[in-house]
């Protein structure tokens, strides 16, 4: 039934002894399962945080938008930042591949090439897999093990009011990636878009923001050590979306403030250039992998220049007030160059812009 | 992206929080991701056992031979195999489920009754899920997470010379379900083959070891905790292929009797029905989730008897001999009624009776 033969054949020897010790793997790919224990060197009681993601062909990605390696990064990827967003070390992963019969052996070489790129640059290690065919479209499903320190898990249900709000990164960038990449496969005839096209059209950050997101893990762990973070989302589905989610599940209202959110250049250069406003992608496009939470008011300048130190960005976009569950938003005064005596309070939908009153 | 909405629509108080607290559930399915602990009352140390594994729809099953729920139960419990074939407790399950949109949420929701059928039937705890829409087939992959004593895990590669072979219950009978229900519903223009039709036809025992496989977790545990077993696989690939896999890494041969081989009646009976020998579907069928292992020979009389007083199945079907690699089997002297005083050694390849060489 598995015509592609040996899982073993795209795994053997692809990691080193020293990270596969590192994250205590006692039994790698090969047996009926594998087997990990608490990694070394680690004082203090364990928890373990699991979590389980799909791309599908088709739905999540198609063969202009992503290649093969792409494909293998991001399925890692968006498992890795759900562990960060509770704060853990992302440690194993099992990986399942159902791979069109027509794909051949190369093909998901390279699928693999892109999900141990990922795993290496995390230090991941990639404990089990399957491999089968698929009749039709690719389907990778990730799960990723992580541990956290007894107890110290972050929920999206601990937001307080006079809590600072924060993200990690620019949001938006990848949902205009997107937009570049649909747009010259349209012209292209459905063919992959090469990275060098993207380059010349200046959209390069971009679609790297699309094809290869970056979770904010050191950021996660940074944060989660200071003990003042009480809640944490990564954003896969849209700073709106996942705004919303902390605020219901913390019973609070998240005050975002439009001039404190980062802005990608290359993501305004473009979104100008296309008609679009920004806000759009920044409020409801997903994907981006960067974290958004909230944390005690009193320790957010400390953490954020902890942060820059330590080379990583983190923006304090907003606030957390009592009232009903929502999310509103400190428009930006752009007619007058300054703020205006009167905020201009909007509420946001937890589609993001698309739903967006004004 | 996800016209299914929540998983939470699925999976919500579906099991107790006496099974979620006694696996050491943390936090289920809502967040970012789960957290989990060592189970609460276990003693001594503990490593995690996983597996992953992938069920695709017109792959392993199509609409005919499988039922939503059958293939919820079916690719659970593949996994639940997987651990008890390292001599471990399975305790968490991650499932991805991608279904076609068509599906609407009263198919998923029978897919997810059949997944939570087999969860509590094992006391596995559902702490993950994501539902995708795929734009053809149904894809289902599950990571189940299980628990074995430090160090205790078994491997496919100690078997030892003089050590006894045994499965935990007969083999070949999913492989002939399958062969009725494809028969079935080739005659019924690839309709669901109902239940009551396989049990008009004397077939029901087999159909129900195809679409909803007891995996042998007991008798594993078990077997497990005499400390003499010195491999163990299960039976996901056909007899001759585990137990050719059993050789390789052991670095052993394999001598199965066919006389101690546990035949099915009801599988005899349909087979000569049918015109077919057995010990093809005995040897190359597949899919049955017994386990098969080798042990100390001076322990196996007494392990037997110990899981007969338990009422589970246990066999002892050969011995493990020095030699290069591979598996035999002495054949039984169908013509003479007795043992012929040569015994008749045949070497069984990889593939089972399919490439058997008479």
């Amino acid at each position: 039934m598995d015509e592609f033969g040996s899982i073993r054949h795209w795994t053997n020897g692809r990691q080193s002894g020293e990270l596969l010790h590192g994250q205590g793997v006692v039994l790698g790919i090969g047996d009926d399962a594998a087997v990990v224990e608490a990694p070394p060197g680690i004082s203090g009681a364990l928890q373990w945080v699991l979590a389980v993601d799909t791309m599908v062909e088709s739905v999540h990605f198609n063969e202009a938008t992503m290649a093969e390696a792409d494909v293998g990064w991001k399925a890692l990827a968006a498992n890795v930042s759900d562990i960060a967003a509770m704060g853990g070390e992302p440690r194993h992963a099992l990986v399942s591949v159902s791979a069109p019969g027509a794909w051949g052996p190369a093909r998901i070489r390279r699928l693999y090439d892109g999900l141990y790129a990922c795993a290496d640059h995390y230090g991941v290690a990639i404990i089990g897999g399957d491999t089968t065919s698929s009749p039709a479209q690719l389907v990778v499903a990730v799960t990723v093990v992580g541990t956290v320190e007894a107890g110290k898990a972050i929920r999206r249900s601990g937001a307080q009011p006079g809590d600072a709000v924060f993200v990690t990164g620019p949001v938006g960038m990848a949902a205009a990636g997107l937009h570049y990449l649909l747009a010259a496969a349209a012209l292209g005839g459905g063919q992959f878009v090469p990275p060098a096209d993207a380059a010349a059209a200046g959209t390069a950050a971009l679609v790297q923001a699309h094809r290869r997101p970056a979770p904010s893990v050191r950021a996660a762990r940074m944060l989660a050590a200071r003990g003042t973070v009480t809640s944490l989302n990564d954003i896969s589905d849209g700073l709106s979306s996942e705004a919303w989610e902390i605020a219901d599940a913390s019973g609070v209202r998240l005050l975002l403030r439009e001039s404190q959110l980062p802005v990608s250049g290359s993501m305004a250069v473009y979104a100008r250039s296309k008609g679009i406003n920004p806000l759009e992608w920044m409020l409801g496009g997903g994907e981006d992998y960067v974290l958004l939470g909230t944390m005690a008011a009193s320790d957010a300048k400390a953490a954020k220049a902890a942060l820059m130190e330590a080379g990583l960005p983190m923006y304090l976009i907003g606030e957390v007030e009592a009232g009903p569950a929502g999310v509103d938003m400190i428009a930006e005064d752009r007619h007058s160059g300054h703020r205006a005596e009167q905020e201009k309070r909007i509420p946001i939908q937890k589609k993001g812009y698309n739903h967006f009153t004004d």
